[in-house]
């Protein structure tokens, strides 16, 4: 490894934390126009044309293009912004120009510049990459437009969810990441030593949400959640973001309003806050403008009729897979939800369709445009004998659900709730085909650097 | 274990997600006043006399007297308000009566009462319990006043610093919580069998955040962090959140700038939005309106001198422990700042005083009142050659930190952060001795449950 030095004295490379940016000039342009700036940040592309040197300075928050002309410079910067290189640090001191033909509205006319320091070969050129280069450098993938588009998507999505739920009235309640006892069997479970006993990395949050319904009436949990499934598939991670809502004095009818809700709601917010970013992603904006109440809701029943009429031959009683989700999302111009599924196929914790106990009050939401199943919830058991024989059913220890019964022993109550996987999410909203874009570090089966 | 079955059908027990609370009426007096609302909740407490029940419901907003007048309601309905016990779950249908007596602005005189599920031996009565039996029962434990106090000031702490660093324009770049590397030796990890190799669970974010502030100029992480530390005492978690917050092109003074600022900020959102809580905590809220900019700094060599004035003998190059904080803490009204730690006794990423360089260019924020280190963080080494003699002077594996080093391979720029600990922050604001009452489902040495 060969390391440069600095050009210039890092102590000259200093800006408070509330300093004008790119985008805060972009966003307060009438204010900033005809007044000297200075923005550091990194050189993401350049061109020269004789007396001009067209820098364009990334600076985290957008590029903006810096014009250095021959005749404003010394000799000695104009030569050192012919030399710069890709990704090198630079300090730029320039006006603000209003400019109609740039994207983001202004440019800077250089009047000082320097070279802050060199990046030498930068690994990531414009040229095209391999996808497991880019993963080995997530690091410095992450700089590239297309990356910092959907890291902003994915921040304001976080937003979102989080806004609409504090705003619905839901409390925080952040559910533990090592627990004693498996929500669904141990097998897809990270285990770890914890003191002189195990524990396990959380799968969902929602037995704890269950819980804390009873103590909030209206509780959510956001946090990472684990699966060590060993599926190398575009829709898996093996940690990835979780939002789980649960209420207390709601059926599966209401769970479908709310999750129908939130996701309208979400999706117009990014929608609104993220159009340049979703340009850059070349996503087709109209297919998000249309995710408007109400979505079809259809029995699993019927999602067996349609997927036979689509020359698809499900048997009553299976689980859907990818295929069987495509081809269902495909009729629809937004998401679907797919309610009652059968019982068996389902977790202990789902309460039974008094109209057909073959049945569970349970809910999926599909994506639209085959991106898969971003929700999956539904309202629990709330009987206490019938969870405790569920619990039985499964061979689960019973002793350490007690505190989870507790929940039916004490002023039992009808609650629904559901999960959202973020990154699923993110990668509909973007029109990303592979989740290990979604998420700024990754980790799948056979990925967990940088 | 014996259960209860209900005395009403849980078909009648539905309400709408956005519907009506006890908080959402107490917000919007003025229209509900005189109305007829149904209320769903749990029996939180109750007192009779002769003609009257006065039933306190609990709907997870808020407590609101139901008064029940023997003249209003059938015999039947009477004796069942004679008769519901704690906890038990309730339906209530009544009027809003505006009444500046009670804590909330209002009652409910009710026109209809039925118990939906009735809770026997609810095991926390008002009566003293230990703090083993109710951190046994946590989940339970979660519906009482105090412990309600706590959540809804977290969630609106952690709200308050989502906002505020979305609002600085920070982008949220979620830290992955799989890592293969030690950031400071494997000691204090909780280890995983990951597939063919091993993973450890992350300390600390602020590595990964250190290469999203070159992508994103100003990046934070919020999410659970793991310490599988042997430490049983009143600051210690095995899993607790921290925000991460790290800014490019910033140095130690706007480091400390930015943690004095955001401090004040989320302290004073909590105190405007939070007050009914903390009276009822009985917290001495003019303690946190008082937390404002200037906060004090020192340097590590003033503490140290401090610390002898006050008959403590810490020879220097020590790191000071709780005692040594509290004593510092006592002498200020507000968090105080400490900067310039010797390099000796902090992290290899640290970037050592170019003025001095037997310290680094760190800052630890003490808590007032005791409340222990609530941020540390500094300024980070910005050269590839002094961070990689680091890396091997601390014995760590230089493989597993190329990614991190790259940082200052490509573009190398001066830069800052820090990490906030959630729950001390909690415990400090809450007025709460314990950080174990902080986090919803806390997790210590020796326990993992419920």
């Amino acid at each position: 490894m060969t390391t440069a030095t600095p050009t210039t004295d890092f102590a000259a490379a200093i800006l408070p934390f509330d300093r004008p940016t790119i985008a805060r000039i972009a966003a307060d342009l009438a204010n900033f126009d005809g007044k000297e700036v200075t923005l550091m940040g990194w050189l993401y592309n350049k061109r020269s044309s004789g007396k001009l040197h067209f820098l364009q300075l990334r600076d985290g928050t957008g590029v903006i293009q810096c014009v250095m002309f021959k005749g404003d410079v010394s000799p000695e910067l104009f030569e050192a912004g012919a030399a710069v290189t890709q990704e090198s640090s630079i300090k730029v001191t320039g006006t603000v120009k209003k400019d109609d033909r740039s994207p983001i509205g202004f440019e800077i006319g250089v009047t000082d510049f320097a070279v802050l320091h060199e990046a030498t070969d930068y690994p990531i050129t414009p040229k095209e990459h391999g996808v497991a280069f880019l993963m080995d450098n997530r690091h410095l993938w992450l700089r590239s437009a297309k990356q910092q588009a959907i890291v902003k998507i994915r921040a304001e999505l976080v937003s979102a969810i989080r806004n609409y739920f504090d705003g619905q009235g839901f409390t925080l309640v952040d559910a533990p990441i090592f627990t004693p006892n498996a929500c669904e069997g141990t097998t897809n479970l990270f285990e770890t030593d914890y003191f002189d006993s195990k524990a396990y990395l959380t799968q969902s949050g929602q037995l704890y949400m269950e819980a804390a319904a009873a103590a909030v009436g209206k509780a959510y949990c956001f946090g990472p959640t684990f699966r060590a499934e060993k599926s190398k598939t575009r829709r898996h991670l093996t940690e990835f973001w979780m939002v789980e809502p649960e209420v207390a004095f709601m059926d599966l009818a209401g769970d479908m309003d709310l999750a129908e809700d939130f996701v309208c709601a979400i999706v117009q917010h990014v929608v609104q806050t993220c159009r340049r970013e979703l340009e850059v992603l070349e996503r087709d904006i109209s297919k998000l403008e249309s995710i408007k109440k109400p979505f079809p809701r259809i029995s699993y029943d019927e999602a067996i009729k349609l997927l036979n009429e689509h020359g698809k031959d499900v048997p009553w009683g299976e689980d859907f897979g990818a295929d069987e989700e495509t081809t269902i999302s495909e009729q629809f111009d937004r998401p679907v939800m797919i309610h009652r599924y059968p019982k068996d196929i389902k977790a202990f914790y789902m309460k039974g369709d008094p109209e057909n106990e073959k049945v569970a009050l349970c809910v999926d939401m599909i994506a639209p445009e085959g991106y898969g199943e971003m929700i999956g919830g539904g309202q629990r058991e709330d009987d206490a004998d019938k969870l405790l024989a569920g619990i039985k059913e499964h061979n689960l220890p019973e002793d350490a659900f007690s505190w989870y019964t507790d929940v039916r022993q004490y002023g039992s109550f009808p609650h629904a709730g559901f999960g959202l996987g973020l990154e699923r999410t993110v990668a509909w909203i973007c029109g990303i085909h592979h989740v290990r874009e979604t998420i700024p570090f990754p980790r799948l089966m056979d990925r967990l650097s940088p």
